[in-house]
C-alpha cells in the first residue's frame, strides 16, 4: 500500500520532494540496543520508553538521543469545501486562531510554553488579507478553491505550499532541532484530510470521515456525501491515482506544507513528531510521494476522529498515546513529547549492573 | 466487589486507616467543567487532559489544579517466599537496588531528575542488616516470612508497616505536594501481590500471576501453584476474609505500606498517582480497607503484567498510558506526570472565547 508510485509534478525533471531521505544508522540502534540491555532493570521492562530511545539513538546518529530540543510548526490553512457546510465553526475561527496562536491563549501555545519550546505558526493558505504579527506568511493563495466544483489548487500552488512546508522546517532547525513537532489547524480541514485518505487508501469516505470540531449525525452523512462525489468529479477513484494529483485536486494548503515538512525534514535527518488525524493524513501523502522519509516518522498519539484509526493502520503505526483528543494543532504530538524526553533521560542516564554492582538473573 | 467489609485489625476500636477520606468538592468540579467548555477549543476535544484537569480541580478543592510539586515515595521490601523460587533475580537484588535508587542510577532516580521531582526512598522491610545512606529505614523486620509455611507478617507488623506507609506520606508533604507518586520495589513482590488480589478478588492465581522480572512459563505455573496452595493454608478462599487478613498473610511489608500511605494521603487530600500492578494491588488493599480513599487514586498505566488488568477492572481504572512497561519502581506513574501538568497548564492559561474574540459553533 506504500509503494512507491509514479509521482512527479512534471514528467521530466526529479523533484527535491522524491530525492532520498537518510536511512536510520543501523550501528548505533545496535549499540543503543545492547545498552539498554545492560541498564538496571529487567531486559525491556521499559517497554516503549526503551524503543523510543533505540529509534532516536537510530534516527539521530548518536548514542546519545535527545529530545530537548523540540520546535513545533503549526500550518493554518482555509477551505474553500467549507461553503458546503462540512464544518460546525464558521470559516473565520481559522483567522481568528492564528491570532489565539500568537497571542499565547491557544492550546498549543500553553502546551510550548510548559514544554519549553518554540512555536512557529504558518499561516500556509488562510483567508486572512493581511500578516498577522507573530505568524509567518508564506501562501500562494487565500483559501484553496471549493473542492466540490473545481481542483483545490493548481499544481504551481501545491509545489508552493510543499516549499512553504520545507522553509518552516529550515526556520525550525535554525533554532536547534532535536525533533519537530507538526500542528495544523484549519476549519474544513477534516473534509480534506478525509478525502485525501478515501481516495489513498481506496477506502469510501464513510470510512474515514468524523465529527470533525463538532458535527451532528447528519452533518458526518452530508461531509460524507461532498467527499464522494468530489472523488468522483476528480477522477479520484482511479487506481493508482499519482499522491501529488490527490493532493492538488482535494487538499489542504497547510496538509500540503505538513507533507512538504516532514520529507524536509526527514532529508535533514530530523524525525517528526505526527500528531492526529491531519497531520497523519500529511504524513501518508508524504509517504507515498517519497516512501524513504518513512522511517523519519513517530506517532504520538491515537484521536477520536474517526478516520484517525484506519490511516494509522495503513501506516503501520502505533501510536504513544490514546487520550481521546480531537483537537488539532500539534496537541496530541505536544503532550507524547514528554515521553521521549524521558526516554533520552532514562537511557542516557540509567546505571548499568556493572556500574552498580547489581546481580543479574539466577541461572 | 469494593464493598466495605469487616476490616478491623481488633474487635473494638476503629483503627486510623479506617478513618473516612473526604470527599472531591463538588462545587469545584462544576467550576472546571464550566471553564473547560468555554476555553478556545471544540468543547471535550482535549479528552483526557480535560477530564484530568477536572478531577484534579475536584480533589485539590481550587480553581487551578497543579501537579507541579509531585515527589515520589518508593517502598522496598523483601519476601520469604523468594525460598520457593518464584522469582528470576536473586533476593539480593533488593537491596542492591536500595543503593542504586540513593545513587541516582536507576531509572525511578532518572526520572525524578528529568521532573524535578524528589524520590524519597523507604526501606519499609527490605533484608538490609544496615541502614543505607539516602533511603528512609522504617521496618518492623527484615523480609517478610515464607508464606508457603506462614502468615507472612504479625498483626503488629502489619499495623507497623501501614503506618510506616503513612510516615512517608508526612514526610513527603513536607517539602510539598501537589500529587504524590508510589512506587515499589523487592524481588519476590509480584508474587505476594498475585496472592493478594487472587484472594480479595476471588480469582484463580492463574489469572493474576505473570512473569514479574522475567520468569519462563515454568516459573510462571509453579509461582501460581505456590500462591494456590498459600490461599488454602491460610483459609484465604473463604468469602469475606477482611483484607487486613489477606495483607498480614501473603502481603509484603511494601505493599502494605503502599496501602497505608495512599490511605493516609487521600486523609490529607493528596491524590495519589498509583503505577503498575503491584501498586494498583495495594490500591486494591487500600479500598477494601476504606473504600472512601477510591477518588484520590488516579491509575496512570496498564503494565505488561499478566494480573495488571484484572485489579484494574476490578477498580473500573482507566490508566493514562499503556508503553508495555514492567519495571515497577513508580516508573509508569512518573512517565504519566507530565499529562497532569500539561492538562493543569492547559485548564489554567488557555484563553476564553470571550478573551479572545472567537467565533463559537454556528447554530
Amino acid at each position: 500500500m506504500l509503494r512507491r508510485r509514479s509521482l512527479r509534478l512534471e514528467a521530466v525533471r526529479v523533484e527535491w520532494f522524491e530525492t532520498d531521505c537518510p536511512q536510520p544508522s543501523e550501528a548505533h540502534r545496535a549499540a543503543a540496543e545492547a545498552r539498554q540491555n545492560v541498564l538496571t532493570k529487567p531486559p525491556g521492562s521499559l517497554g516503549v520508553l526503551e524503543a523510543l530511545a533505540i529509534k532516536l539513538a537510530a534516527l539521530q546518529a548518536t548514542d546519545r538521543p535527545r529530545a530537548a530540543r523540540a520546535p513545533i510548526v503549526l500550518f493554518a490553512g482555509d477551505h474553500g469545501v467549507t461553503a458546503q457546510g462540512v464544518s460546525a465553526y464558521p470559516a473565520d475561527v481559522t483567522v481568528q486562531m492564528l491570532h489565539n496562536f500568537a497571542a499565547g491563549g491557544a492550546a498549543i501555545a500553553v502546551l510550548a510554553r510548559e514544554l519549553g519550546v518554540k512555536l512557529h505558526v504558518v499561516d500556509a493558505g488562510t483567508l486572512s488579507e493581511h500578516d498577522v504579527p507573530g505568524v509567518t506568511t508564506d501562501k500562494p493563495r487565500r483559501g484553496t478553491r471549493d473542492f466540490s466544483h473545481e481542483a483545490a489548487m493548481t499544481t504551481d500552488e501545491l509545489s508552493f505550499a510543499l516549499k512553504a512546508g520545507r522553509r518552516a522546517v529550515e526556520r525550525a532547525r535554525a533554532g536547534g532541532a532535536d525533533i519537530v513537532i507538526l500542528g495544523e489547524m484549519g476549519i474544513g480541514n477534516t473534509t480534506s484530510a478525509a478525502a485525501i485518505a478515501a481516495s489513498l487508501l481506496g477506502v469510501r469516505a464513510g470510512d474515514v470521515v468524523g465529527a470533525g470540531t463538532g458535527l451532528d449525525a447528519a452533518g458526518v452523512n452530508r461531509k460524507a456525501e461532498v467527499i464522494e462525489a468530489a472523488l468522483a468529479t476528480h477522477g479520484l477513484r482511479a487506481a493508482d491515482v499519482p499522491a501529488a494529483q490527490v493532493l492538488k485536486c482535494v487538499g489542504g494548503l497547510e496538509i500540503a506544507a505538513l507533507a512538504g515538512a516532514m520529507i524536509a525534514a526527514a532529508q535533514g535527518r530530523i524525525p517528526v513528531l505526527v500528531d492526529g488525524f491531519i497531520v497523519s493524513v500529511a504524513a501518508l501523502g508524504a509517504v507515498r510521494l517519497n516512501p524513504s522519509c518513512a522511517p523519519w516518522l513517530i506517532y504520538s498519539h491515537r484521536s477520536l476522529e474517526r478516520g484517525h484509526r484506519v490511516v494509522l493502520d495503513a501506516l503501520a503505526a502505533e501510536p504513544l498515546l490514546d487520550l481521546k483528543l480531537r483537537l488539532g494543532e500539534g496537541s496530541g504530538a505536544a503532550a507524547a513529547l514528554p515521553l521521549l524526553r524521558l526516554a533520552c533521560a532514562l537511557h542516557s542516564e540509567m546505571a548499568t549492573f556493572a556500574d552498580a554492582h547489581i546481580s543479574g538473573p539466577e541461572s
